[in-house]
């Protein structure tokens, strides 16, 4: 009991002395300016006691998208280049799919006939890396994927290519009382097994698109999931504020986006009672990451970016706004090869 | 700044103190026997640091179905209750109602006119309560049910038919770290109105049955989320693995159930590595409560029963391991009326 009663004091002592010491800025990544500025007056708004934006701990829920706002999203979805390499990894055991379409004009690397196949095609072709197996199996072959596959342009592991200045704002966040979720086009499945490790944010507080899964009994008695080729649910666009009414109930006072699929969870958010904090990120910069909107292919912001300006949303300049993009770009330049 | 130093120092002899304490009895609601016995053994066993059997906190998910597990599901489940009452609250503006079906025989009353439209004219009726409102409208209407409605036997509001022991069994896991959600056929909508305050599981703790919601702008220009007569998911027997994999991606170490509705869940928990808990609340007790099981029309306790009994899990027989079933009846009989 004494041994106790001495650690207690201690930690005591140690909360004594943090009271007194000067908090560091919990945004190093983020330069001066209105982004940070905005932010930082929002967090101070709804967690002054007694003050009259005050927002209740368990009411200060923050959504985040992921693909294009927590990391990147170029040149392709990361997602898609996994189901694109599962369908390489296995094609030799696919001998059939050298006369089948869309992986015939996949494999042999003809982007006219597969361009030809739609978006089927390339649904189809995704389809592959986890249809008719386990969620357990599939888990896996994501992360065995992670442990080696590297982004075309960093030539680096997927899952550094992660925004600091949002890993620093979702742990002030949190800091703060915030509970902060995920709500992303992204399959869950695929999310949840690197996102823990990644952004601090636990499987049960990721939203995304999910699959039909079918409870079975396997041969050795023991139960599995198994995935079907068949879309639960869409979570992109106007899903986005259906998913967040499903899965977490309650609307946010937060909400950060990147794109014109995230307008409605931005819209959602910002219609509820009190202090809101709206958030879009903007990809300006071509040196660190990428510079694409209005016209772009994949991550397309253009309404968004209208109702931001018209709302005064926070739109955040990544080449202005943010002094790092990735953890490792000060031991390297991240040029394109 | 010397008064928040004040605070501090108080705070810490408060702590100190009650490291000095004895600890009360957290479950005295149930009495001394295997199952109270079994549920701190695993408490104890689970959250033992370094111990062979601990769990770190992220990992101590504990799972509870909700209708006859943390509170009445008799004689009708109360969901179905707020739905027929929805339907006769609505009639005087439903005059057509007086010669469609099923309307016509659940407003005549006549039993076998409505036995003959069968589940689907069951599930007619209760969509009534809620297709065709936003979520909003909803989650008002079954506030105010809650506020005014009456069990029929024990002339009590429906909230106050939740179960004593089980709220201290999640208070007890929660505060050994657990985090506690439930899991139930029940539709999600109608749950998180209340479940916050009953049971004190948050509203993005929930995981149940969903309709199919519509985001639309309003003509006032204010998003809402409008509900569609279409199911968007079943969370029942099979379908619980699958909503606990999608909404909470990780597997319970500790599932609670009564019925067979709940199999699946308690297999798919049982079937994870290290400590795992099961409990099923059987209704042995007619004179508190209600006693069925194997030929019950409600909550069927049969293959999950012996599925229980051949592989040593919890049962827990209500009429003997409960002291207090519900908190109110000390001041009152709830005898049949």
């Amino acid at each position: 009991m004494m041994a106790r009663l001495g650690a207690l004091l201690l930690a005591c002592l140690a909360a004594i002395s943090a009271a007194v010491a000067q908090p560091a800025d919990p945004l190093p990544s983020w330069n001066d300016g209105a982004a940070k500025s905005a932010i930082a007056d929002f967090v101070a708004r709804v967690t002054r006691d007694g003050g009259p934006d005050f927002v209740a701990p368990a009411e200060r829920i923050a959504v985040f998208d992921n693909d294009g706002t927590l990391w990147c999203e170029q040149p392709i979805y990361f997602q898609a280049a996994f189901g694109l390499d599962e369908v390489k990894a296995k094609a030799p055991h696919h001998p059939e799919w050298k006369r089948q379409q869309p992986f015939k004009a996949f494999l042999a690397n003809d982007k006219a006939a597969l361009a030809a196949q739609g978006e089927k095609g390339l649904l189809a072709l995704l389809a592959v890396s986890y249809s008719g197996m386990t969620t357990e199996a599939y888990a896996k072959s994501v992360g065995d994927w992670l442990a080696q596959a590297k982004h075309p342009r960093f030539n680096r592991p997927y899952n550094e290519l992660i925004y600091q200045p949002m890993l620093e704002l979702l742990a002030y966040l949190r800091a703060n009382g915030f509970k902060t979720f995920i709500v992303s086009g992204g399959g869950v499945e695929f999310m949840r097994v690197w996102t823990e490790k990644a952004y601090g944010i636990p499987p049960e507080q990721v939203v995304g698109s999910s699959d039909v899964t079918q409870f079975k009994i396997g041969a050795d008695g023991r139960p599995v999931l198994m995935k079907l080729p068949k879309v639960a649910f869409i979570d992109d666009g106007p899903g986005k504020p259906s998913g967040i009414n499903r899965f977490i109930g309650r609307r946010p006072i937060l909400a950060f986006g990147n794109s014109d699929g995230d307008l409605q969870m931005l819209q959602w958010t910002a219609a509820g009672p009190g202090a809101r904090f709206l958030g879009i990120v903007h990809h300006t910069d071509a040196a660190r990451e990428y510079a694409y909107d209005r016209h772009s292919r994949i991550g397309k912001l253009d309404k968004a970016w209208d109702e931001a300006v018209q709302r005064g949303w926070t739109v955040v300049d990544m080449a202005k706004d943010w002094k790092t993009v990735f953890a490792f770009e000060h031991g390297s330049t991240g040029a394109p090869q």
